[in-house]
């Protein structure tokens, strides 16, 4: 799947995600009362204004990027009826010929990441048959219990020759807390990045590892150390846009190949209209508003790292 | 939530809670091949299967224990199907007058975080009205974010008076890969203990904080230094049994007052109709082999720790 991936950013030319993170507060108003009048304020009624939100961006957006990724708690706090359309979103994305992104962070003990690892990339056998779950191509992993809450995803991405981005240096104001710790002389993150590294040697594709990392883009000093620590890790860069993240900041995290980051922008993309730049589309062509954006992230990052 | 469930541990005179964490493999083939022959060897089937299995263990133990922690990652799994069973299984304990405690270990940048918060322990708001989405009492969470990616889960505790419980040293074997590294002079896992202390102070119940802590029973040295850390933190102690935690090593996590700790067993009382000691009940009387493991539990820990 790291093939597929590194493939489709060539063939489009654009080393970009999309995040698929609705609050119902980006719906357009038309939208929500259209899924409320037929399902009324209900969890369904959401879950219905939600569904065509993300259909109408997908169909719109779609033949320009390689990748979506739905972040999961999006549609959790909306229970299983968010659920249902999370794995809507996911099927319909695959069937448009996007690489999906599942972006879940999950992390627990050896047996309970292998239950997710399941759940996200592989099959559960039921009987003598055998099933996906919400089958999704990438999904994100937390590091926190160390190898053994990690491998089991490693061998579900070998099985399956699926993939994972393992969280490094997350995007936020406050993830070196944690993460910036010095330890043996360099920061925590450096030596999640040489495990990371060192767990995905065991999987590689043509020129990159099935096993990725999330590096945000609002510390670009640390991608750049980082980049040189994982020289065969794609890594998956949030932060652009909304978060801060500056397209100038970006080149670090790419290699000399022009390839190895693929950058995410989710509320820049599908609130575009909400914004004063696209303002002129109006609500009513919210889709094309993102489609107009997603133009301007593309040349905007190809720009800055060319 | 907290108070609520000191009450009831004092009540039942039991600091423990037992995992809902089904396997297939734990279920009796009697209740598999019963639930294949309604719906077929389906996900529809297998969570089939896992429910029939939890209903008759609760119904078995609710009156011995204070509280259950389903582990989610066991239910999803089997995707929405195994969701839905997750979801089945917190109402039905609830309805017992059980504490729910979901193992979802979740974490994120804080808009996300916000998001699982609402879905776990909050309302969503749908136009005029709002929903609870899983509704748990409290859930874990996964601390790798820092401050930022933990406070809108304490944010909704204080709205909802329900909790969380943050994993501070897991029970795993490789937890010490990240956990134990020296931090400033100290493990990480205690500069993050100082901080489930400090973050807990601002959503204090009676004597214990609406903000927990994970320490897994495999460490009994580190679970020392931590109770001294966080002397207003209730522990979750995982790792009791199948993992090989004893019960002798259990008195450092509570304090002077006996409490300030719950005990989990998932597998150990789940699967006991499975373990030689066990046997005599068959396969057939499953839920009374766990009722056994439960109090045989109970006594275990109760004579350890007074």
């Amino acid at each position: 799947m790291i093939n597929r991936l590194v493939e489709e950013i060539k063939k489009k030319d654009a080393p970009v995600v999309i995040g698929l993170d609705p609050m119902l507060s980006y719906v357009p108003q038309r939208l929500r009362d259209k899924a409320y009048k037929e399902y009324g304020e209900t969890l369904e009624g959401a879950a219905e204004a939600i569904w065509q939100f993300n259909k109408g961006i997908v169909d719109a957006i779609c033949d320009l990027i390689p990748a979506v990724k739905p972040q999961i708690a999006m549609y959790e706090q909306f229970g299983l009826q968010g659920l249902t359309v999370f794995k809507k979103t996911v099927d319909y994305c695959k069937g448009k010929g996007l690489v999906v992104i599942g972006d879940i962070k999950r992390g627990d003990i050896g047996s309970t990441s292998g239950a997710y690892a399941t759940g996200h990339i592989g099959k559960v056998t039921v009987g003598s048959k055998s099933y996906y779950g919400f089958d999704e191509d990438f999904i994100t992993v937390n590091p926190y219990f160390g190898i053994d809450g990690v491998k089991p995803f490693v061998d579900v991405c070998k099985e399956e020759k699926r993939g994972i981005f393992i969280l490094v240096k997350t995007s936020n104001p406050s993830s070196g807390d944690f993460q910036d710790k010095m330890v043996d002389g360099r920061p925590l993150y450096e030596l999640v990045g040489e495990k990371v590294a060192q767990w995905g040697e065991e999987v590689m594709g043509d020129n990159y590892s099935y096993v990725g990392a999330v590096v945000g883009a609002t510390y670009p000093k640390m991608g750049e150390a980082l980049r040189k620590i994982m020289p065969n890790t794609y890594i998956l860069v949030p932060g652009y846009g909304a978060q801060g993240g500056k397209a100038e900041d970006l080149k670090p995290y790419f290699n000399e190949d022009g390839l190895g980051a693929i950058v995410n922008s989710s509320r820049g993309i599908i609130c575009a209209y909400q914004q004063e730049k696209y303002k002129k589309f109006g609500e009513e062509h919210f889709a094309e508003a993102s489609r107009q954006a997603v133009k301007d992230m593309i040349d905007d990052i190809n720009s800055a790292i060319k």
